[in-house]
């Protein structure tokens, strides 16, 4: 294994894990169990604000269902919007949670996409490891939005070669990805397909040990026929799938986003790990103090369910 | 003029200060006025460390080129990616900077795009007034990437009901753009234009009294070409034209970005307004201590140009 590659340090935590589970921490304060919304309320008797106690609650939180989660979990994936909407605050949560489990695979789902110095603002700001620069929010890979094409990628390569990664926005999973995904081009394929097209072409010179680039796409559950022709035109590409469980994409559907070899693909599940304890495939552990058990139990329940279709990674 | 109405109360501001320049505060570090940077180590001397002496010269640094340019700025752009870059810290910087000219236009440059609960997310983190869940980085507009469709936009239109905006990345100013946005469609348009029809169409129950809707495009001042498409396909928007200056784009170029009268367009200057004392208009004013005043030339500067092409706005 090539450890200055991502997809091969993805493959080889599939293989480890046997499991090709993300767990999406997307903490929504609405959602948060009641009992650490509680707890986080007890803080602040001795003179914190609420503002410090949803802080304490979102941090338990996202705690709690790492370790609950981490032997299964390939990597764990952050919506940075639900960070960055309680500002630095915010902000400071996901930092200190990148640094205290330096040990796992985080993916910042952010979406970026900006241009020239901007790009290599982002890059650094997720990447920069040396010095007094060091990245705040260092994390392992990124997702990153292709409507600015090539050069607005570039600024993350160089950190391709030391083991970072990027899952460019491809067939996304919500109804409204057909307004511009899938217009049919003049040569006939969909936009999106083209798209998979040149990051397979792209993302050549990051080809690790096991044939997956570091250089991946996002292509959502909800479309499997999409994901076969992405499949073909992206050959090496590591896809990475969100929207299995409460956005409606399908466990069957699964081989679709994989090689012939039911490889190179990682499914995301955000709500329903995360808040198992409502929204979970086992409604006995729909518990609110059980919460992190609850997120562990869903978690083994879609990596066998993954691996029952697909084979072992 | 409808207070209610983003892109009003923007063709307003333009009539007042007889003015169509964004000021784009892109602050980086390399560039930071010596002057500055020495004061803010200064500052470390009772204790503080770099990183508080850097987020001081930052903060001084944006807040004297607000100032020294607030009577000629429609609005500012802020561009996220150079405040984030530095964490918690660099948002908390911002979160001040707009806390503290709350009379003044503020466009964060985030060009975000995500679906569902996410897209709900960053709407509130910067529209969101209203109560503890009150926005921190609280702003005027922001830029968003279309590519994820209409289902991406709609959680900002509630909060352009209250002069809220929007700017659609459509054509942009770097060499990549080529890479999707050009590609033709089967009708034989490029993409860009038919992303320009559809934020149109989205538009429409957002224009105001001047004509103008608050679901604005983002096309680059390198393109003027395009631009002239864009104007076409979609007459209502008002479109925020980034790249004059350090990018390539060319002054006289302006009017393909206006309306037959010269209107409905907004050029943001970042570097060559910010960092005047570096490549501003007039090298008499390239001296560190004076970056303000340089900025505040180089601001008038660009104004007088514009006025001079396509007349008072």
């Amino acid at each position: 294994m090539n450890t200055h590659n991502f997809a091969d340090l993805v493959v080889d935590a599939m293989k480890r894990k046997k499991s090709r589970i993300v767990v999406g921490l997307d903490p929504q304060r609405d959602h948060a169990p009641e009992a650490l919304q509680i707890q986080g309320l007890g803080q602040t008797e001795l003179g914190g604000t609420t503002g410090m106690a949803r802080q304490w609650a979102i941090r338990e939180f996202c705690e709690r269902i790492i370790e609950a989660t981490a032997d299964i979990a390939v990597a764990f994936k952050v919506q940075i919007a639900f960070f960055e909407k309680f500002g630095s605050d915010g902000l400071h949560i996901l930092e200190r949670l990148l640094n205290e489990y330096e040990d796992m695979l985080f993916i910042i789902d952010g979406k970026r996409g900006d241009i020239g110095n901007t790009s290599e603002a982002y890059a650094e700001e997720f990447f920069h490891h040396e010095g007094e620069d060091r990245a705040n929010l260092l994390c392992d890979a990124v997702t990153a939005n292709p409507y600015l094409g090539k050069d607005s990628l570039e600024p993350y390569f160089r950190y391709m070669r030391d083991a970072k990664g990027v899952f460019v926005l491809c067939k996304t999973s919500n109804p409204s990805s057909a307004d511009f995904q899938d217009l049919k081009l003049e040569s006939g394929e969909p936009l999106y397909v083209t798209v998979a097209r040149r990051v397979q072409e792209w993302g050549q010179e990051f080809v690790g040990d096991h044939g997956f680039s570091s250089l991946g796409l996002v292509v959502g559950a909800t479309y499997p026929e999409s994901a076969r022709m992405v499949r073909a035109a992206a050959p090496n590409s590591l896809i990475l799938v969100p929207g299995i469980g409460v956005q409606g994409g399908q466990l069957q559907d699964a081989a679709a986003f994989c090689d012939k070899n039911g490889q190179g693909a990682l499914f995301n599940f955000s709500r329903s790990i995360i808040y198992a304890y409502k929204y979970g495939p086992t409604p006995e552990d729909h518990h609110d103090s059980k919460f992190a058990e609850a997120a562990r139990k869903a978690a083994e329940h879609y990596r066998e369910a993954l691996n029952a279709a697909l084979g072992e990674p």
